[in-house]
């Protein structure tokens, strides 16, 4: 009565081919994540399904909330499996909600449960989850292992020392740094932290636009000529509202669930910004994010604005960020992008990600990208011509981001 | 040749079987409307179809203006049948609005007339409502009756008497009163007000958001600190720009067809006064509605920073409102709230009319409920688990509603 | 293989029906596009496959550019054919844009070739492409005749003479003038310029709305007057911020690819606009286009606000434009029109483009158009009431924009 079998989401014939045999067992570039790299570099033994599923995932913690469920079963004292069990209630309410999704991807690829999770089966699910996480397969690594990663891209604080990515420098997946300096404090040491990241693999920056004023700008030009020199990619993560419950924040701090879309104006300043680098000649390879939809199509048109050769898309439109993560999000996101750009350039999915079991997240992108392109295929919008598709879809779920990033 | 028939819009036998098994048969809690408790108190008789479908409706005189009828044939003096006439007329242009669907619904539901409305049948649709309004089955009260009303809450003017509300105490279906002061003149005896629409039933308001400012934060804390200490529910409906016609709203007034879509930004404004009020631990029950879909994702995530036990679903995504109530505005609010929140919590539709044949829109609401789910459904997305599936529609159709707004 | 057959876009019995029997033969009225009168009146020979598809389109040289193709190779000095073939490499990249559709449909209406364009086929189609040129089937007069082009309203410069346009007072297609004014620089003599032009045919200006306030207003009220007075139809292209790259700007000038979507607020400023023409009694039939699809709901609800008889749909919400000139483009504005508006007054499609073969996407919008009717009738919407249907068909196809302009 699982959800998840091998047509999961995929609609037709050409796009049961298209998953099959261009897009199931392409390695996964996960450029830009959360994940710790001290939990890798110490390969973490995750201590039960709390611990693993629900410890530090403030997506889930939202929703728990929304069922009325007292917060000392979400953050607080609770006992861990009176925590499971507030989850396995709130999961049949999440019908649409790609946690559903998620948790049913997670359950079946690392633990080949197909029983969805719900009041009834939640502690049977814990007794097994619990049981198989005992075993040698569920360590920090060898989740990473079992889930095909060439290359993982941390978030990183400018004055961390990277230990942890020095560490693991033998291990077999890339875990590189990427650079997020908090836009409220470039100190005069900057760029020495960025030549240190440098020196350790990092060729990806990360900023966090949750305002657009010139005095940001500025900063962002200096940044962003930096990067250039160095030949980074950057991210710009547009139009977040954070900590928004002034009493939640006091007691748990930021990152906990109690963000969300805000709806100021961006193309002015975001024009004004990458044109200022543009002059230069220093404008970096860019991937732009926004959280509001509503500035879908003005991300998909500021692209064409700056793209120039020789890298294919060097400006990007990232793919469906936060709240857009998920089907609709991603499908919008991709519509938009073909329409106004060539989203055969696309670099694709990330998993922007604090979970070691969020890489089925790849698998789920590339059921709805070979989805929408069967369907383009079967209405007759675009020839069934399998080497042009195979080249999309390869591109797209792996070679144009080991291109782009020069993995 | 009509449209309406059992599987109107329910494309799946899941969302028949859905809409058949758990929605038809419950019970109506229309939460929101602009019904005249006068009307019904006095079980008002309707002295033709004018009366009934055009005599208050400003929905359809937009589109009558728009086929080029003359102001006269439409809030004008002519004659009854020539105004019912140009409704007619403009039927037929009408594919896709919701107009069409209320009407067609309307007509079969309280008439059996299962014959379209156009040029060409208008004169015995007329005469066939005409003869059947002489009957008994078509009051005011008769037609609540008819249409499985629980609960009804009219929108009132905070120094109403509430003289016809009290005279409906004994009518079978609850009628409400709910509170609706103009934020341009809160009087210093409002709370007053508050507690004698709290006597007389009242655990609702309603306030219309056409600005964001700081001045209106500081009266909406200070309201919604009165409805937190007396446990009421409070609407905030945001985003529309009234009376843009100067020259007809000389001609003939507030709510006459001359509003629109706003675009202002409404985040940060929005964030601050739920946030004001949850720091005092005072902020009610509350009901976000935007009618700019832009904002959509701002008001499906603001829930989430909000969200508290013990109550399900303490802050809503109100259904879609107004020029967004119609078979895309529903999906696309409903889908919204999916992706981002919980939407097994939703406490589903409201009416927002002034008409007394508008109930059928509730039944337009369940058919695109349970089209929606039964798609999830059959497009494996969710399990075939009737159990859960069942919680969910009568939820949204009624028991959340119940158990929101405790009536 | 290739795409373009009987059915393309059509997918159910009904849109298929829609299209055959009402919307392919009917005549063409191009009412708002940048074709080059002069090109017209010396009915030009283009030279090769380069010359006609790629000269002068700067949506093809955005991709061309995101493919990473060097300027020389797009705008530059390179070899036409080198040009040509990176176009051809760029084609498969773009699934799902409609620079896809268009140049199937243009090579297959106007060259018969159904292979689709790529790099393996580039020479072959160049070959066959160049060697029909040479026929007589293919100077901008002859493009024009085989497309069945009623009426051509160019793009011109209030200081224009007109010459062309009076050199071509005999040829079967009328080719009038449209009054473009720069809204930065009004001059005192524009008064007599609309009168020339008047004469010379013109009945329709355009605007571009690339930001809003009370200046800009105050400059449009008075040319609403104008036009009022004359009997014109105005059109406002609102939401577009251009020349976004200086670099590109100062090496190739405007139009050439730099341009992109602004999310300015326009809801109030409208409103203030045609409210205040409105009270002189004095606005014009006027044409809404936003180029944020953000904006759609301000608009399809900003026209029902000063919709006024006796003309139908006085105030229009133009097709999808620029940016959203695809199939969700136009889709998406006509939801949003059926949703708020009256669908069967719209004046329908126009091609705002500077190529003499982008008449099929005049067949592209009707095929996207029966194939939206077809579906809401087959869905059960709207009922299969042909007589009905033609009328709406034919109306936005050709009718309604006949009556409108009074051509």
């Amino acid at each position: 009565m699982g959800i998840i079998n091998d047509n999961f989401l995929l609609k037709n014939e050409t796009a049961r081919k298209l998953y099959n045999d261009f897009a199931k067992d392409m390695p996964i570039i996960d450029y830009h994540c959360h994940l710790s790299p001290k939990m890798i570099a110490e390969d973490y033994q995750f201590k039960n399904a709390y611990d693993l599923f629900l410890g530090g995932d403030h997506y889930k913690w939202r929703q728990m909330r929304t069922m009325g469920i007292d917060e000392e079963y979400i953050t607080g004292d609770a006992d861990e499996y009176e925590k499971w069990l507030g989850f396995a209630k709130t999961m049949p309410y999440l019908i649409g909600n790609p946690l559903y999704h998620w948790t049913a991807l997670e359950l079946k690829r690392y633990f080949d449960i197909d029983t969805p999770l719900t009041p009834d089966t939640a502690k049977e699910i814990w007794d097994t989850v619990n049981e198989k996480l005992k075993g040698d397969d569920f360590s920090a690594k060898t989740l990473i292992r079992r889930s095909n990663v060439d290359v993982i891209c941390t978030t990183d604080n400018p004055y961390d020392t990277l230990e942890y990515h020095k560490q693991l420098k033998d291990f077999e997946t890339k875990v590189l740094p990427a650079f997020r300096p908090d836009l409220s404090d470039i100190k005069s040491d900057i760029t020495d932290r960025m030549d240190y990241f440098h020196q350790n693999g990092c060729r990806l920056s990360d900023h966090a636009i949750d305002e657009m004023n010139d005095e940001l700008i500025e900063k962002l030009v200096f940044l962003g000529e930096e990067y250039a020199k160095r030949g980074w990619v950057w991210q710009l993560h547009i139009g977040a509202m954070r900590n928004n419950n002034t009493r939640m924040f006091k007691k748990l701090g930021a990152d906990t669930g109690f963000d969300s879309v805000n709806d100021f104006q961006i193309a002015e300043g975001l024009s004004k910004l990458l044109d200022a680098l543009d002059q230069k000649d220093m404008l970096p390879k860019t991937i732009l994010y926004c959280l509001n939809p509503k500035d879908n199509y003005v991300l998909g048109t500021m692209l064409g604005n700056f793209q120039r050769g020789p890298a294919m898309g060097k400006i990007q439109f990232g793919s469906g960020w936060w709240f857009n993560d998920n089907k609709d999000g991603m499908e919008t996101q991709m519509q938009a992008l073909a329409n106004l750009g060539t989203l055969g350039t696309f670099v694709g999915m990330l998993t922007d990600s604090r979970s070691f079991v969020s890489y089925p997240r790849h698998e789920y992108f590339r059921r709805i990208l070979c989805n929408l392109l069967g369907k383009w295929v079967e209405d007759g919008e675009y020839p069934k011509d399998y080497k042009a598709l195979e080249q999309i879809v390869k591109g797209v779920c792996y070679n144009n981001a080991k291109e782009y990033f020069g993995f």
